[in-house]
């Protein structure tokens, strides 16, 4: 127990029916045979790397110092999309230099993108390298499963301890989505957007629990108002606003699919009006 | 290897794709990295704490003694039901009070509940527990994810010793749902239903093989008519009542799916007669 | 770490809803509690024994050497197919002798199965018993869940170093599918087939990329003509053939799924004719 826990996470678009994630864990635990793995999730759909980022960020924080969380969602696989390790003060970040990594980066941070991905500086305390140093890699390395031959052995070797620095290239500046956050609009309201859907159809926006002025906030969303912002899913109401677990506001339907009550999709624009800032 | 195994097994209708059960085994290895996690299974339907039961009863049997079997399917969650842990003889279980911990109880205590969920006294060698004490929770703890906050970080505690009493105030009556079992009509069948529906579409019911009174018992679903009690699903025939391997007699379409050739539902009829019966 | 790793990996076709997994770890962890079990996939369709054993194929020479391989896709359970245990120079695996293990032999060992699968000697340097030792299985035996009661034990057994002697008779042939392998046709070209389909809809076919004569072969499948082999997905084609990272050809559509595309199923013939051969 004191060596470090050597924790591993993977993210991918892979799905659980085919030989990838096995292929790449095999990797891992063939440089670390004791290696711990997590999966946060290989449902990520394919090549929706927004959707991984919001997925590995609502995850990783709860895992101790020290993990190690791979993230492969790379349509651009063998092409010259860089590969990264990125270490922040708690975890370290593998994956390819597409956005993915934008999971580790504070929003302010993020924020430099503008309205679209785009290279970022590191905050203070960050430290990245493009991987480049084949000694850590599998040989030979296929040029459509970089997950298998670059990014699960080089996880591998830094649960191992290897220095980050010896795997590549010093990096200053690596690919960030904007922040999730929706923005407060000239008439004092919240404009957002549906960021993710999940398995109980719960609708979770783009917008910070944080950012609300008032419990009595309106919600306008297909079409629907819903009045109030609850705490819980309890039922008594068709159609809840929720505070969510991972920050973000949440269209709940108690005991059912909010996503199937307003046949919504990704993007469905989220309105709040702080009835508070009304009233005044 | 002298330690406990620190076995924590999960069970929730928390699906694979989102970020739900990472974010619990993170926050399980972040009160216990050493923690050995196993799926049970997270594709309950959402919400079915009747399915939860069946899954895990016939699974934790099969784990070492001292395992740690945490189950979340908690539409509840946030509300004023308690959250338990609950420990026999041989494991331990964690949970929402709301018949999920049924999985542990043996059928003649769950029979007290009568003929729906209702509170049962524990068996004699139980001990069980209100999850109350907050130092063992995750802090904030939010409202709608007792999963990651209260249950996953008791479970991590639990593996590494701490003792049930210091978790909360003692708890003498808990929810159970009534036995899964067919009961005997006065005309001598067992009348039953089906409880699960397998990956196969196998149709698991509710009576018991050892409630059969013959192997050439005839069974009645959905209008047709399946002669005698196999013990394989060899072909031969289209349907086969199968001996399973839980112990609950099943309807199977040898190299089928017995559910689409019957279009079966859950809580479908099932009739047995026995022909021994019928011959004396 | 002197010891075995005692990595156990898992690929069967019970699916991630039902308990039949986790009563395989549990029945395995009840053996041998420091047991690393990784999943290969639960996906396989149901009875898919050629499924299961490309996707076994492809993940398994990734793990350590000493990895436990157990597979477990078994219509005929409890009738009197073997089951086995077999030894290679890097790995062991457990399983129905039903073809499944084939996964562990090469191509020249498996052709002599001819068209279909069929009995096989064993190359040089391998060992198989058929486990007939009931000491290392659970008690009782399901005639139904061989999984639970034979095989999972049977792996917890061999990763505490039971000999592979003491689980049964030594066998000399194995049952064994043809290799995955398109042949030369009279006219110079491979005639294919789609092996697999993976999540993200590429056709992997069984034409070897070592028996490729040039890298401007033309495809055609589906009605479609594909002009030269890629080494990526890269963007530029609504169609292309990519060198696969398991070996394989595959056709792929960047972006998208070749399956939906081309309407594929498994089987769906695939010619490839060498230009390089056509202008000699």
């Amino acid at each position: 127990m004191s060596d470090p826990p050597s924790i591993i996470t993977l993210t991918t678009d892979f799905g659980l029916q085919d030989h990838y994630v096995a292929a790449m864990k095999g990797a891992i635990l063939a440089v670390n045979p004791a290696a711990r793995l997590v999966d946060v999730s290989h449902a990520i759909r394919p090549q929706a790397i927004e959707q991984a980022v919001f997925v590995l960020a609502a995850a990783w924080p709860y895992f101790p110092p020290g993990a190690i969380h791979v993230a492969v969602v790379d349509p651009a696989v063998g092409t010259r999309r860089r590969a990264l390790a990125l270490r922040t003060a708690t975890a370290t970040f593998v994956g390819p230099d597409n956005g993915l990594l934008s999971a580790a980066l504070p929003d302010d941070v993020r924020a430099a993108a503008g309205d679209s991905p785009a290279p970022v500086g590191l905050p203070a305390g960050c430290r990245a390298v493009s991987l480049t140093n084949e000694r850590y890699f599998r040989s030979p390395v296929s040029s459509t499963f970089h997950g298998r031959d670059i990014f699960a052995p080089v996880a591998g070797h830094l649960s191992l301890g290897a220095p980050l620095e010896n795997l590549g290239e010093p990096v200053e500046r690596i690919t960030a989505l904007p922040p999730f956050r929706a923005r407060r609009q000239p008439d004092g309201s919240l404009r957002g957007r549906v960021l993710h859907i999940d398995t109980f159809g719960n609708l979770i926006t783009d917008v910070r629990v944080e950012d609300l002025r008032s419990r009595n906030a309106v919600m306008e969303v297909a079409g629907r108002t819903v009045e109030g912002v609850s705490t819980t899913y309890e039922p008594g109401a068709d159609l809840r606003a929720v505070t969510g677990s991972s920050g973000y506001l949440e269209i709940a339907a108690p005991g059912g699919s909010a996503a199937a009550l307003l046949k919504a999709a990704l993007g469905l624009t989220v309105v709040v009006r702080d009835s508070s800032l009304r009233s005044e």
